[in-house]
């Protein structure tokens, strides 16, 4: 996957309440299907495809220990997304401090 | 919309490399979509499809000035986006720095 591939695939992911908290329980610690299941009434059928989504993603590994698949968070995918998200905060509000500086060298030069 | 449905259509809107161009052209300053089409090798209505789909999603907004319509960001529902992503990688951090202290801990118990 390119890095835009990636990237797309990480929101995507994320733009579901589903996954959006299974990523939260993830965050805390690792944790498997049956475990994951818990907050949520919805079957393990449909969880497992939620999780299948972020495994895909990237978002999320898992691995088979005995009978148990267990499921963690993978961080890089996410620190992906939100730097993207942070270059862009960041882009726009300089963009408002020099439109205040614009208008503070407005003032400054009124009569 | 809710809190979680606005993040959900926002985290959704992201996943396209298309909208995220368009997201860091206006990150910089509004545009028309004359002004946003230049990068992009897509027809107008493909793109003013997307401007749609980003305007629905609240991340960007825009006003028509005599013939012309100027897109521009609403920071907010990108801040959103960006909080939640840096609360999971938070908590994700904490916890390994417990088990760091932890890891620490069993080795000074070590004979």
């Amino acid at each position: 996957m390119s890095a835009a591939t990636s990237i797309d695939a990480a929101f995507r992911a994320l733009g579901d309440p589903t996954r959006r908290r299974v990523i939260e329980q993830l965050s805390l610690r690792p944790a498997s299907m049956t475990e994951l299941s818990r907050p949520f009434a919805i079957s393990l059928p449909t969880l497992s495809k939620h999780l299948g989504i972020l495994e895909k993603s990237g978002l999320v590994r898992s691995a088979k220990v005995g009978r148990v698949r267990t499921y963690q968070l993978v961080p890089g995918r996410l620190k992906s997304a939100e730097s993207w998200l942070t270059e862009q905060r960041t882009l726009w509000e300089r963009r408002l401090d020099q439109l205040d500086e614009y208008l503070a060298t407005l003032k400054e030069e009124e009569p």
